[in-house]
């Protein structure tokens, strides 16, 4: 029962990675696959997610993310871009979607469409894109812990501009506005001054309280 | 590698639990513990989980959370309850939690605290209790795959008056805000329309860009 447990003992948000090691496509497309496999409120998925590999566009956001660099050393840059809004289009075309590959159109799930057409579209679009913003945080947490299923050391990372992220990846035209970065690589043999330091979270009773 | 894959396959939002099948509490342990562990920004653990199973309290809940009989059924029920905002006195305790586990003090870490000691509890509550909120979907992203390592089921839910959940469990008192429930359990033999049909997810071209 403690696999999970150790695995996620073992991450930590890497400080230095080695910039001469890559990640292997395969170990990439399995981290892809948790975050596309995860959870999100009504199945919308609101998010997509941009893997960056390309180094002069990572050097252009580095000096938007606090000059870390992570951004640049490691081997594989994940961004998390939100939907901007929920429109009419996007919500019809993941129930379309649903009734095709499953074959059929359930009432229920009809109506439940009628309800959020009803409902998300109306609502002004910075309280949409906060509520497409959390679902891909639950995709951040599947994809940590695929990564250190496979040994590949990550950083999750809020410390940007996103204006600026969203300008040097076109995000705006497609309608998204970056949310995480996740870079992903091997930790670098020397410099991480937190490598070695223990993790620290509060005790049990400090987080969890029970009521029976 | 696929395992982690098959959990995520495995897991669906459970729509009707059989109430007569208890979740062992060294399950409840193990979800909780990979809740706890999870990544949070600047390792702050802004959120709180509360572990319902009182059923009178979760007859109250029940509804203000669309009636939905998840909230009842449920072997156990989770709620993650976000800070209600950041304060000079919860980041302190963080760090220095920090520095009596770690044995020493670190001066960029002290330089950290000094960073968001100025900027933090400086910004309205609504922005920090809004920062806080998305970390407990990290937590939430790990829970479901705790559970479902062990073959527990589980309903993430959003679909509640958060207002009335945080009078219920005396949260505000606290300085905490519910943004998340969690009902775990086991899947009832009939009356769930959502078990057998197929996972829906974009495919992946719909999902990922690559940027080489």
């Amino acid at each position: 029962m403690s696999d999970l447990i150790s695995k996620l003992e073992w991450r930590y948000a890497t400080k230095k990675f080695d910039p001469s090691q890559v990640v292997s496509q395969d170990k990439i497309d399995f981290i892809l696959e948790a975050i596309r496999l995860s959870a999100t409120s009504s199945g919308l998925q609101p998010y997509e997610v941009l893997v960056v590999t390309n180094k002069a566009i990572r050097e252009q956001i580095k000096p938007h993310a606090w000059n870390q660099g992570q951004i640049t050393d490691s081997s594989h840059l994940l961004v998390f871009a939100a939907w901007d809004n929920y429109t009419a289009e996007r919500i019809n075309q993941m129930f379309d979607l649903t009734n095709d590959i499953r074959g059929f159109k359930n009432e229920g799930w009809e109506n439940y469409r009628a309800m959020l057409l009803n409902t998300y579209p109306q609502r002004d679009a910075e309280t949409n894109f906060q509520h497409a913003a959390r679902q891909a945080y639950i995709g951040l947490g599947s994809a940590l812990i695929a990564a250190a299923e496979l040994k590949v050391d990550s950083t999750p990372m809020e410390g940007f501009d996103p204006v600026k992220v969203d300008e040097i990846l076109g995000l705006k035209e497609k309608g998204l506005r970056s949310v995480l970065l996740l870079p992903l690589g091997y930790r670098a043999d020397e410099g991480d001054w937190l490598v070695k330091l223990q993790k620290v979270r509060r005790s049990r009773d400090q987080f969890v309280t029970e009521i029976n």
